[in-house]
């Protein structure tokens, strides 16, 4: 117990031995709203994808919860779990050592699936509206149990800042198999990283969010897509981390480093759309992914070393830039890509590994230092000082941000499934969950248009000097 | 078509358009015996694990068929296929080229399971004691509905001898997914490959066959067993490849080449022990194997130089050798992995990547120029000549051998399950369909032993020069 | 052949062997549009729940056809085929007799789950905007294959009207297990069978449809719901005929018969929410019905004698009425049911065997004869003749009806889930298919509403006489 | 607390809140042996079908357990559970009323397929040469959690005879879905009732137990077979309760009375042979038996009262008889029963609804005013006294009869699948579990048989006296 300065003979000491404060101790106690409590202090113990994972409140592998309105904090680890039980695997690998903790990882899907995981029995939770706030490891957390949910409107803060635990499982937000998941209008700030959507992003979609002052905003690791990243604003240094493929980046504000690694060596499931059905598995490529009307702003330095900063275990061969440059050496078109497979051929997983993804890039702003991808044609690129700032002043939150006028003058129209190549491993369109077409058509703070609008998420945002508050929304 | 010599003006020249002699044209009609005849002259297509698989006969996708006695010869490509249907996956590959055949492959076993792909509706199919053979392709093939057979005292011979065709699905018995096949006591001679057990094999049992005169007599390819191959004869001058984990060889005569290749790049499913059930996927390290009381016999020439000469395309790092050199470097014992694991945590995937399986080697003879691995203690090793040789004179196979005084005096005692370790990966053990333990205690000539008895497929072999009769067995 | 007065010497005669016009030899050809086109001729044979189900054109058990603004015709049997294949069951019953054909479609139903009958391969089809008609059997058929699709906008007449088959299949449209199926704004005339819902009727909702000239408007057959019927016209002679448990029924006008019949020694299965999942199975009470806002008509004579006449098998103690008097003797809450359990407790089935469902009645408006259920209060009830008159000008269709002030006075709200207790022995809400609540707010004719509005189909029917036109809709 | 004639205050009293002595708190802990072990004194709750069903050892809801060789006893309910748990339904009708415990027990058997109930995951435990006595409700007990096991050579005696609980609940063993279950080689004494096996009783076999004493010996209700017994001694007054189909006893000694009542209301589930998976369901017809070699006696007195006198909630038109009278009016044969579907046809279920199932009978000796089916050619009838006794000296067991010539002269050949017809309602085989046919050569001894042999369970009874010794087997 480190009490810091506090001299504990003289002030109250309070030891907390409870695990959790509302969490079932059964599973398939479904359809349980909570709402509108504070709910704080319990000493959740770490809580890996691979392992029993309790939270301070969770429904523990159940379907329908409704948590929101609630002030949720002071978790010793996860504040929201939506995630896993213990039968589908807890703590093989630490018990055993005999096979990587990624082995056990993976059959647990497998075991999961036989043992009800699927849309009629576990996940499409609502967690809404949701202050949540100083958690060692994460604000909501959750593998498998996550399915089909709604994170929309909560604010995140202050997890994984004391740098209490180290392990593949922190976050404001840190999901495994996110199927269907959809993260809208949250604000996540001051965590050790922001999104973490972890290995079968699949469906998912992460729209009109505020991420400012993370370690790492968004990162996403060892997935197949198809998933939706629209109309965020991604403000901290290390903006975007992709290990996957099968993106599509439509309106964000990226105001920090991308980066791009392939992870051969995880082959990670990809499933039948809108299921938990195992379809197949595939290594990550990197690549196959698609990147419409986004600002990307370049905040000044070398971007690796940039990046590094944050995170000391970078793979050293990892690509990171301000813009996609990224991609270069990807080919721009999937006719492009079939016409390097054919020239490869005769073969089979040993010409395709070998080939890099195509990628669909259009519409996209490079300000201050960012630069496009080599295949992009018709990209704005300005070097003038975007200077972009988001400030929290008593809880709102205000974006500035200087646009030139070959900027303001660039419009496109609304993207919808039809401008969104389909993912060419999982083999599925970008869609909404219940199989409608997607239309891209909503900024971040709820505008719509059926009109050409200007890159980045905030359609309003006119040439000079904008100043918008971006938080709260109303 | 190729005539050869005749003169199709003065011969009488019969084309063939008949796709199947015996095949229903609906899925699921089960419990059909077909017994006693003479099935011949089908133009059967080629059969690959990624399409519809016909066969001259052959239950199209059902449950419980006996075919035995029969005379089955000439098939343009299969004569017995116990293979898939078209709606889980019908050349994908072929045309659309977007993903390798691998991964079609790999997405059928997923999609058949949804189809019903289980021990209540697929498989347990039994092919006896037919003669079989002059087939362009497959002897007997089957993707995924081979489950559960048993394939047992079959002569097949004389298939893909014409090199009518290339492909990776060749061979007198040719299965993918051959999960807890039986393959007992069947003659398999003249065929470009012997038996080829590709993927998924599990549970399989290859016992009490000879092989002789093939291009190559087994190869199990990208599977991660456990599987068991005993009491067989292996005289072909290219006798076993492995590119596969966790296989158990007890008591054979291996005469020829023996090959080990790791594949790290096609990770292929395994099961839930005797079930079509997917409990995880993996790549293929190597290894992993029990090696009992068989004798190796070197019959000259550099080993690679010879396997070569069956297989062109070979890998060129694959390990080539008489004997089990092919595991030199390996651990030794289960103990001794678990050793080099905990050496190099922390870590994960990045670290089992780079080591090597445990092998378990113990009482196996090693004769004519053949080599124990380094880490196998007590060894019988001789040079003197074994003189192996397999002759067939109308039909009657004998065996002949000349031991060394030292390999008649060494005994080893009856192996079980509780004799070989589980399988790493799978985490399963080595047992019986239905789960009793294994009990390997009869020859290939059907005797049975409880006392220690000499190495190789026959327990009254004695020192000095053997003749047996091997073919037909009683 | 049956020419009629034709004389077949003089007048072209053209006999038809073509089983269907569009239809896949395959299963699982998905994803196909069929637009536009005049699909007419085809000797579909006869295509019962427990058989193969071809029709001129369907998927033959796929995913996601759109079948829209065809004109399809002169079907011998079936037009459109949502149906199931053969391996489920092919004419069992007609070939073994061992078994009732009621036995033999329950299996089908636990075989298809085996074969891949989920929302992720089967049904989700769309066919919209079709004039069919002349047909021997079915305007649309479809037993299992149906599931989670919508039939919308289309006109079907003329079926099954030359009387030349018998049979437990037939209708404008006949479905089996039409799980989340959507019925919505169609027209359906003079066919033996306006819409017969059968087994399994759950999540489905018939609304806003038009039928009049039909044997029988509407039967719902050994369902158990929750399945809604609103705002359509039902002005056939017999209008409605339950033998199931479940059902909402809201706005509708009913100018004819209402037949309620339990069936207890023929227990179906019912569905996981939303899923073709297996939760139960059970016999048919009767009962468990919600009636609000609808207005039923008299039109004269005995009812029981008006339905049979349409239905010479009816069984002879089925309720028939003007009405809802089909219910008396039935609990009007919850309450009161749990009451009567309470009473007769101890025990089990035996228990609930002679209990009558609850039923939830209000704000209905009986006319011309028409008679509440005894339990129902507030019901408005005149005996003024409303002189309900549909008449189809040149496809051009005007609803007549006249309204006493008292009725048009008579105000309820916007239905909603909130307002429709949970079936009992499903234990589920009424919602939509992709699990939000149901707000029944849109009239026959599109308006939308969220004030209190007059009972019936139509939100601006005044008091005296309306005139409407109700088909086309536009 | 009763503490009968002791004096609490003098004696010493120990107060057991142990729940249970050796049971997992997590589910799915596989393969654990529990062997030579006292284990006692548990306060075991109450454990129904539609519960949680704790016992004082058990492996709650995993695979593979053995049990053996333990002295077992003092459970306040339940000595040995392989029962089901919690989320499969706990309680739901005593916590609810809206629907019969039938109904919530039914739909257990469905969401336990979901969750995993499989040959995969659960059973397949062995619990064998135990001693289990003195338990409130059940010595061994069993929903779900028990198919693929096998209890053997366990003495079970003083079960529930206290009186202390009334439920359906209560035996020396009691199973609910004993798929596949072998009970074998057992003897149960002085239960409130022997051997009770309750729904889904299919691929069972009750083979070479030794009951006596019990208030009734075997009850096998609600099922539809296939279920076999033979070779057993039923020497209780109330012998045989079946309220079920699809029986074939062989070579059993029933010394008491014999009950059939069908069950119309409670239609039970069936499932695909030696799997899990549910196939159909259906009413209790009653009848579709095969007996063939048994030994009836009657004891005296009017089998209704004796039996009566055992159980006073007997349906009062259940049929009860010594010997096989319950079954006039069935059938004699497969092709009869057919004649009269012909007949009656058409129809569908209302045509079967009253139609006797056929029944076999060849080769019964009743003595002691025990009388056979009127439709039984060729039974052996004696009206002599057998003078059955079965007497219990220090665990020593012997069973003493009296033969008459004309029966020991009487003899039949070695029963096998190929004399057993198939079940008509659940068409299936009467096999072994692993599928290979039955061969009921050896009787209650151990003794085999490849001749004909007399009629009972010991091949070798003669004329006249006969003394054997039948328990402890060795």
């Amino acid at each position: 117990m480190n009490v810091g300065d506090a001299d504990p003979r003289a002030a109250l000491v309070e030891i907390n031995v409870r695990r959790s404060v509302f969490y079932p101790r059964r599973n398939h106690v479904d359809w349980i709203t909570v709402r509108g409590f504070e709910l704080a202090h319990a000493a959740t113990p770490w809580a890996p994808p691979t392992a029993d994972q309790p939270g301070l409140i969770g429904p523990n592998w159940a379907k329908g919860w409704i948590i929101e309105d609630n002030h949720i904090h002071d978790a010793k680890c996860s504040a929201v779990s939506l995630g896993k039980e213990a039968s589908t695997g807890d703590n093989y690998f630490t018990h055993r050592l005999d096979k990587p903790g990624y082995q056990y990882q993976l059959e647990s899907v497998f075991t999961a699936r036989q043992y009800g995981w699927n849309k009629e029995r576990i996940g499409s939770h609502i967690v809404r509206n949701n202050l949540i706030h100083d958690c060692g490891q994460n604000g909501i957390v959750g593998h498998l149990g996550c399915v089909f949910s709604t994170i929309e409107g909560n604010e995140i803060h202050t997890v994984a800042t004391k740098r209490e635990f180290y392990g593949h499982e922190i976050g404001g937000i840190k999901l495994h198999a996110a199927i269907d998941v959809q993260i809208v209008g949250n604000h996540i700030h001051d965590c050790a990283l922001g999104i973490w959507s972890d290995w079968q992003t699949q469906g998912t979609r992460i729209s009109r969010n505020v991420l400012h002052g993370n370690s790492r905003d968004l990162y996403v690791e060892v997935s197949h897509g198809p998933y939706v990243v629209d109309h965020n604003v991604f403000a901290s240094p290390a903006a975007i981390e992709t290990m996957s493929d099968g993106g599509a980046y439509v309106g964000n504000l990226v105001a920090g480093t991308v980066l791009l690694q392939p992870v051969m060596e995880r082959p990670t499931p990809y499933h039948v759309p809108h299921s938990t059905e195992v379809a197949g598995y595939a290594s990550i490529y990197g690549g196959d992914d698609r990147w419409i009307g986004n600002v990307f702003v370049g905040n000044g330095g070398d971007p690796t070393e940039v990046a590094q900063a944050y995170d000391a275990k970078l793979w050293p061969d990892a690509l990171i830039t301000y813009g996609t440059g990224i991609y270069d050496g990807h080919p721009a078109s999937f006719e492009e890509y079939m016409g390097a497979v054919r020239a490869a051929l005769p073969g089979d997983v040993n010409v395709y590994w070998n080939l890099k993804n195509p990628v669909y890039l259009r519409d996209n702003v490079y300000l201050g230092g960012a630069r496009p991808y080599a295949g992009e044609t018709g990209a704005v690129v300005s070097d003038e000082d975007a200077d972009v700032r988001v400030t929290d002043v008593d809880g709102v939150v205000t974006l500035g941000i200087t646009l030139p006028a070959a900027v303001a003058d660039h419009r496109f129209g609304v993207v919808t499934t039809a401008d969104l190549p389909r993912v060419r491993m999982v083999d599925a369109e970008f869609d909404n969950p219940d199989g409608s077409p997607l239309v891209l058509d909503v900024d971040l703070l709820g505008e719509r248009r059926d009109a050409p609008a200007v890159a980045g998420p905030l359609f309003g945002l006119t040439a000079g000097r904008n100043e918008v508050t971006i938080w709260p929304e109303d």
